[in-house]
């Protein structure tokens, strides 16, 4: 490493970093309380305040502090570096910081480096028409809101896999370290590579309270902090704020130094000669009071070092000159006259301490990946087809036939390291084993002999957390790469509020234009509610893509492709989609198969169509439609069909496959949504439609409810009845198999209660059958599994 | 301590421990495995097998080892003790287990102590018409599934509080170790008193493998490991399995002597002679190959000790005599002739191993609380009634007024110690301050002179963990005590799946006679979507409830009081109700207060009502029903009814509020359901019904698709658009303020868009002036903020 001697820390480069934090601490009071009167050029008074005080102060000076440190470290050795905020209430921070540098000037000119453009600065902050407190999507060299607490280490690990240069500086609060993904996510260090990753540098930022308390880490002794660092595997050094200021900067400027060395001798040792043990990474803590510079006091209680401090430490300005006045010493204390210019620009002095254009951390391109971001180099899927002669000939597992496609989009982007696949310990039970053929589960821990797909340099990131998986992958794709995550689709709820965070994200995103577009959020979900065959009730749950549409629809995608081709034509069109979440839905057991590749391109590309070859209808108007969508409600559909042909031969019955569940919503709500004319020369304006569904009844009626048909349209889906049973008497107990789908249709088909009287006590003496059978022999009746699905 | 020395570990008394693994073992592979020929006195076939294979080997029989270590050291002690198995997958062994000591066939007659309840113990595992394969509520002496895992450790702390005399046993799997919640849950150690609270034996079992691969934990130095128990606060005592096994019974017997003596006298001592500093409680690393004792190998792949014994050992025995021939080998090497009398009982030597009575862990009550709850004394929430002497003359914080009920009953409880608050960091914050005049927050860690409000005997249990706080309140009301949750309201999402996990739970439990009612799961959910004025975007999410209502109706009840009044009501039914999860949203900020004490309780009575001081219709039918659900959304369509008297005096217009979601649906689908009838009675067949909701407006469709006049009713709630902005402009960029609310008004009203065209211009300036107000001044106009509600 060649370091730049002029960024040494000497006392007098320190004393001029200590004058550039002051700024960064002006410039955030002044957007937390001013409206006006930016450089207090004349005496503060109430009109020159805002109204209403929204913001975070208490961790704001600290991420300044931070800031300014990591500025001197990346100028002496030309760091690539992005800087990621745990505590990203702490936006005022963030945003004076990249201020301070250029950089959000340079991306919003309004705000210019002068007196007006300060003035601006502060007033849009947390303001009607201005932006977010948080450090948002609006944010420079943000990749990490933190609203919701406990991924940034999650993410930050993410960010650095397969980008060896990068460090990544993440500041984790003691708050947020008591939630139970951060405590997690330290483990992050068994599966990052010195060779092909970049490195992470945690700081746990130890200010001692969160809104209205103490932290746990905090308030155990050094000694079992250490204990639990080391115990993490990293090296904690410490640093505590002291008094003098100078004596702090000193302390920071030199472990900063040392662990800087430290994570590049790490490096280059690993890269020299190779890995041969995992490498114990570097971390600071960093001990300062809460509310750090800010009032010590306010109305004779403490303020700095307390919990006090963590929004708005002087309030009631309006009732209370006196906070008014402590808000101007407080603010003078910066002394802005020694800061800026005349125009109100940082006097250069001061400026030339940020790092310049890229190297900046607000203008840093990872921390904008779409700037970043290559295609993924796709093979033909079709050449992964299932070879499907006529409906329901042919047997498949749709997720091995996919994985065998993921293992080659694996294989052909192995030279750029930009996809990887991620999943709680599940990728083999998933059905992706061919993954194994080309890449490895990744693990810098101990690899023993008898392991089998293991290996520092695995594009499989495995690890028992579904929090970790998406941590990891949002990091990976939020700085311009690829990835796909496969869950058990019950426990992807686990992640629920990560998945709001991220679609929220986008949903921002795509009204910054300085924001590129970055690679979809992909989901398979698999291990569905229908086959719990092992693990019964508390594995079935298939309500996520219910918490998924609520979300924007411009960045919501569901699909259920009914089986293996289809899940292909998906998967690809998932891989080539940008600023989207995508959720897959599809079974991994045995199933037939019930469409050829073309044939499959075609319903994909429409999204739902008219499976005319199980239809009795003649092509005309039918008495009964029969939708479903999903694999499971697909077989039990068709079996109904079947059924309904023998039993019931002058009945027309159309048959419906839904692929794009958004198809279902209306237009003006989806973007996929099909137009109110062609969903009703489906659907039919009046006739009954049977709907199959996957998932919670209530999701078809809840996208379907504008449209003419809705009233007839009758759900059968998951009703929370299960536990370790059948396939088949899954269905059953659910009422979504193909004796209560004919009798829906008798049900509902005008006419047919009378007249098909003795169908439906068929269809009752088969579900006594039924139960009596599997009560007695514990599998389904072979006549379920050997269904003739078609003539 | 007294100890029983008859149960002291001698070489004889291990032995004979042995043989009570080896039967437990034994009976876990015949569940697996076995239809029939349960003794194995004939050669097995085939047909003696099940004809799939569902359950999980590979953690059984270390739960099996570790129950028969806990039965020793309870009867050499007397111990009150339960046992929470992590790896709940495990069934069999807890199923065994049980058996052995009598509970089971006391829960379960049919299931004897002879040959014949053995076949019907083997048969109904994991088969139709039988039991889980997991620790599910059918199985005795369980409180925890673990089907997802992650929420042991937490479940057992919560078990724990307030429970001095029991100890609480916890498996924790390496696998799930990895998880978030359980990384976080170490900790609790930080809020156990151990003069108040029982204790938590974390017995962390290191088997090496999950799924298909490896464990962070096992493959770390065995130093790293204890640092990070010991950061954890805990001192690790390792038990490693060993040949022969002798040495292992001895090793573990030895250290779970000390561990027992251990936890007693930290006990002693806080008891004497006060808390003098948080204890370093005690934990067990027992390190065992996975599926110990099943098959070494098979095929001649390693199967004990790897990860391959994870679910079924020996598979396809239709298709491979060999492994059917191996499965008989493994199952007679725990020598049944020598553990079971010709009837198929447990030989009498051993089966005095078990403790007696509710010593036994399968008969303990404390795993089936509802035999231990007591009914909570609650004050007459009436007396804590805010004073509306007309609709909207008072202002009050709902939240606040709820707090100090809630500080009452904290009170009133004392004695019982069988009440706390669980909150993330957010009782302050939530406005429930009260209840620190008559308790604390809890802390185990340093309390430092200044700290306000911490104690060691607090009962407001606050952790910067949702995880945390869901798991330890579900802990304590699975054994039989109450409490309550409170949780900004978009973070609650980070307990979806726990949620999941707990209605489920509760689901089954209603259709298990000897499963008594516990006390219901209550959340106030509050710092809700509508004001996030300090936070914005990524704390706006009003989902839960969605995720709530597709659990089973039986379960589940929404509610949304839209003031003080009606909150108190409310919260006192909750704390009243049993087996039910209650989730209320409420705001916290200051608000017009609409009801009498009289009133709301008649109101929330019915659950839904007109406001018929709110109406100008005169009683009669109406042009138009406004509805509402949700504090803002309640007083925007008051402020809207205010405008409509104004601007269209002629316009006939209904008010209804609805307090209990649920009454919206059908009473088909749940049981509060309003009757069709009476919904007709309040919105009408045809009239358009313009519905003000709290959260996304799908909801409301949902419940009411099926209602008469649902096709008019049009739904304004939060569409996802939001920011740091004011609480004005935040119903404004989601149409749900009153200006918009006029205007849907005279879209859907017929005739009034032509007739009313110049009002809705009128309102078309407000907006455009409300805009330009803010954006200048910061806040909302005045006229928004004092509008007269009421003449």
């Amino acid at each position: 490493m060649n370091a730049d001697s002029a960024h040494d820390a000497t006392p007098a480069y320190l004393s001029r970093m200590d004058t550039w934090w002051r700024a960064a601490n002006y410039l955030s009071v002044g957007q937390i309380y001013l409206l006006d009167n930016p450089l207090l050029r004349e005496p503060l008074t109430l009109g020159h305040v805002k109204p209403r005080l929204l913001g975070h102060w208490g961790t704001t000076s600290a991420l300044n502090f931070i800031y300014a440190h990591l500025n001197r470290v990346i100028r002496r050795n030309d760091l690539d570096m992005i800087y990621i905020t745990g505590p990203g209430h702490g936006g005022p921070a963030l945003v004076a910081s990249t201020y301070l540098e250029g950089t959000y000037s340079e991306y919003y000119p309004d705000v210019s480096e002068d007196t007006e453009g300060m003035k601006r600065l502060f007033r849009q902050f947390s303001f009607p028409g201005g932006i977010p407190s948080h450090v948002a999507p609006e944010t420079p060299g943000s990749i990490h809101e933190g609203g919701e607490l406990g991924y940034a280490l999650s993410h930050a690990f993410g960010a650095a896999f397969d980008n060896p240069d990068l460090i990544v500086a993440c500041v984790v609060g003691d708050g947020e370290a008591e939630t139970g993904p951060l405590a997690t996510s330290w483990h992050s260090n068994k599966f990052l590579n010195p060779v092909i990753d970049g490195a992470v540098l945690p700081i746990l930022q130890l200010n001692g309270y969160k809104i209205a308390g103490p932290t746990v880490l905090a308030r155990i002794p050094r000694e079992e902090l250490t204990q639990l660092l080391s115990g993490y595997g990293y090296e904690p050094f410490y640093v505590d704020a002291q008094t003098p200021a100078s004596a702090t900067h000193a302390l920071m400027a030199k472990t900063l130094d040392t662990v800087i060395e430290r994570i590049r001798s790490i490096q280059n040792e690993a890269r020299r000669n190779g890995i041969k043990s995992r490498p114990r990474w570097p971390m600071i803590v960093l001990q300062t009071p809460k509310g750090w510079t800010g009032p010590r006091e306010v109305d004779g209680v403490q303020v700095e070092g307390n919990w006090r401090s963590h929004q708005v430490p002087l309030a009631g300005l309006a009732e209370n000159p006196a906070h008014l006045k402590q808000l101007e010493e407080w603010m003078r204390g910066y002394k802005p006259e020694e800061l800026f210019d005349k125009n109100g620009r940082l006097l250069e002095d001061i400026r030339s301490l940020s790092p310049q254009g890229r190297r900046r951390m607000g203008d840093n391109p990872h921390a904008n990946g779409g700037v970043l971001l290559r295609e993924l180099r796709l093979p033909n899927y079709r050449e992964y087809a299932v070879k499907v002669s006529q409906p329901g000939a042919t047997t498949g597992e749709a997720t091995r036939v996919q994985g065998a496609y993921i293992r080659d989009v694996l294989k052909l982007n192995e030279p750029m390291k930009n996809f990887r696949v991620f999943s709680p310990d599940e990728t083999a039970s998933n059905r992706w084993g061919d993954v194994f053929e080309v890449t490895d589960r990744n693990s810098m821990a101990q690899i023993l002999p008898g392991d089998s797909d293991i290996a520092h340099d695995g594009r499989v990131m495995e690890m028992l957390s579904e929090h970790q998986c998406e941590g990891w992958l949002e990091g990976y794709l939020l700085t311009g790469r690829h990835g796909f995550f496969s869950c058990y689709e019950a426990f992807i709820h686990i992640i629920d509020s990560m998945f709001n965070q991220h679609a929220k994200w986008l949903k921002v995103c795509n009204h910054i234009p300085w924001r590129r577009p970055i690679a979809s959020l992909n989901y398979l979900l698999t291990s569905h509610v229908w086959r719990q065959d092992h693990n019964g009730f508390s594995h079935q749950d298939p309500g996520f893509i219910d918490h998924v549409v609520n979300k924007k629809a411009q960045v919501i995608r569901v699909w259920l492709p009914p089986d293996a081709n289809t899940l292909l034509c998906v998967t690809d069109q998932c891989l080539r989609s940008r600023n989207l979440v995508n959720v897959i839905v599809a079974g991994k057991q045995p199933q037939p198969q019930w469409l050829s590749m073309d044939e499959a391109i075609k319903h994909c590309d429409a999204g739902i169509g008219m499976w005319s070859w199980a239809c009795c209808d003649d092509g005309g108007e039918p008495d009964v439609v029969l939708a479903c969508a999903g694999d499971v409600p697909t077989l039990e559909t068709l079996a109904a069909v079947t059924l309904l042909r023998e039993w019931l031969p002058s009945l027309k019955v159309r048959v419906i496959n839904v692929v794009d569940l958004m198809t279902l919503q209306s237009p003006r709500e989806h973007p996929n949504g099909l137009p109110d004319s062609e969903f009703d020369g489906l659907f039919t304006k009046d006739k009954p439609v049977i709907f199959a569904f996957h998932g919670y009844p209530f999701l078809i009626h809840r996208l379907t409810y504008r449209r003419t048909n809705h009233a007839s349209i009758h759900v059968r889906g998951y009703k929370e009845e299960g536990t370790t049973t059948t396939p088949f008497d899954m269905t059953v107990l659910n009422d979504l198999d193909r004796f209560h789908l004919v009798e829906a249709v008798i049900d509902f088909v005008p006419g047919l209660r009378e007249r098909a009287a003795h169908i439906r006590q068929r269809v009752r003496d088969k579900l006594v059958e039924h139960r009596e059978y599997i009560r007695v022999h514990g599998e389904d009746m072979p006549e379920i599994r050997n269904w003739k699905w078609k003539e």
